[in-house]
């Protein structure tokens, strides 16, 4: 444990090397590691939480990462450092990482004022998303400025994703009509900003139109905070137009929302309800490691699954013979 | 239990005043009670899951009850038989029931072919929800047709009752500019459809602008189900004009959902997660029926919410806590 007490010190002190293996302690499945992680975090939490948290969600080929390698350049231009993440539940370490392939964000990868990190492996993205959460608390700890979570916004990961950050930025790239409708339903709501990419070239027009559209699905939409709005921007990383006003934008809404007190409430609720989800993850978990309830519970969802059993009732006898049960295999 | 069994008999005929009861009984909180509307429901399951169900939301002053008045009457005068159930978890008896006040919905409280069914009191919505979605049944079994689920869209109730029915209709008003901001994040995602009410005289051009707006909102998500839409329709309560066609346009989704397969699978997933949801509710009254448990989760939130405690690790050792507490009072 001395070992993880000075892991702990040096990524304190900034340290990369440190600071990769903490997360690679984190992101650790073996229970050892899993144990000395906590001890690790327990160390490192009050040096946690001071860092801008930007959420970057957008469906392949909207051109992420070459925006986030330009809006990086303009951040650690500015002088501030620079954490990138990314939760993805379908990569594997052999497969389609989002930030695996060493051909992506090169320019940041050398950068000294920035720090990325690809998604861990593992399909389940429960587990995904408490490790990016725990690496969150690292890279704040190590002292960086900005964390940006990235995310394919596969399954239930945008919403995972905005529940990490103070600010979920959507990125859409310009669609003729129909293509439109490739946003995922509930998206929209979570978007404090709309990121419109690739608007260069021939595809100008189209920016603009799709930039209209979202901004009337904006406005059919109650705004988030009274009064704090980022809207709708258009972007070319390509050419660099409107990257350092987009920056700028963020940090306003960010400002805004910190001055209005309004990112200390977000904090609050994010931890309770991420705590909740612990509690209740964990007594799933119980459950599913007793076989007896755990077969139970599969065929009981079945029949529910058919409408021949009714949910309440069934639950509700499900519990007490767990609840009693544990009761019974414990020593007198 | 002979009294169930009789009340069962009855509600399983269609007999208005033994439905009345047996929701009565659905609703009450006396564990007595409890136990009979179970019984009741376990009778009744095999006769329930027929009826169309259509969610309908909007804020107040949309016109939602004189919409529901005339599409009720639309509905009727084909011959179809409807009940009307409403979720406000704002609602008490004494105070702001949507549907308790007598003089709304009163030529429907009349209809022969209606059944009209003020909100439970009580504040939680959980238990609003699981009384609702009981009283679904026990309207199915009673024969009815059509089951329209109302509510006036506070807090989750929006998406508890998209989480009860095979269709989720949003009712929307004629607004000028900035008023349109008033759909709450989250909704139009559950949106099957969207009806612009008041569609007369001087707010006609409005209901038009408000159409298009929606229709644009609804143009940059992706549709839930591929090829399937209701879109956009405008309506005239004061007028009937486009009544008799929104009548049409929704059971025209309504059967291409259950033609698909759609609509199966919808309650499929809609059975298992009501069953996951009444899990987790019960592990939860478990915890706060504890005590000592109860107590320290209270203190354990407060520092979890400051950012004082790691929240996965918080609740790992709570939750070994509690199941072995558990364990050590059960008997040897």
């Amino acid at each position: 444990m001395a070992n993880t007490e000075d892991l702990a010190r040096a990524v304190g002190t900034g340290d990369r090397r440190a600071l990769a293996r903490a997360i690679t302690l984190v992101e650790s499945t073996r229970a050892a590691d899993r144990q000395a992680a906590e001890l690790l975090l327990t160390h490192l939490l009050a040096l946690a939480g001071s860092a801008l948290r930007i959420g970057i969600s957008g469906a392949p080929g909207v051109g992420k990462s070459t925006f986030i390698e330009a809006l990086g350049a303009a951040i650690t231009d500015a002088g501030l450092t620079l954490a990138v993440l990314a939760v993805d539940p379908s990569s594997t370490r052999s497969g389609g990482s989002i930030l695996g392939d060493k051909t992506r964000m090169e320019q940041l990868a050398r950068n000294p004022r920035a720090f990325v990190r690809p998604s861990p492996s593992g399909a389940m993205l429960g587990g995904v998303a408490r490790r990016t959460r725990e690496a969150i608390l690292l890279v704040e700890a190590a002292g960086f400025d900005i964390v940006l979570v990235e995310t394919v916004g596969v399954g239930q990961s945008d919403t995972a994703v905005s529940e990490m950050v103070d600010m979920f930025v959507l990125l859409v790239a310009p669609g003729g009509g129909d293509d439109l409708q490739g946003i995922k339903r509930g998206v929209m709501e979570l978007a404090d900003a709309v990121i419109v990419t690739k608007a260069d070239g021939d595809l100008k027009p189209a920016a603009a139109r799709a930039a209209s559209d979202f901004q009337a699905a904006l406005h059919v939409m109650r705004p988030k905070y009274p009064g704090i709005t980022a809207g709708v921007t258009q972007v070319s990383a390509l050419t660099g137009e409107n990257i350092a006003a987009c920056w700028q934008d963020l940090q306003r809404f960010l400002h805004q929302l910190q001055a209005g007190g309004h990112r200390e409430a977000l904090r609050r609720g994010q931890g309770l309800r991420w705590f909740r989800s612990e509690i209740q993850a964990l007594l799933g978990e119980a459950i599913a490691s007793d076989p007896a309830i755990a077969r139970e519970l599969a065929q009981l969802e079945e029949g529910v699954a058919r409408g021949d059993a009714l949910p309440y009732t069934t639950a509700r006898r499900l519990i007490s013979r767990f609840l009693s049960l544990d009761g019974r295999e414990a020593p007198p």
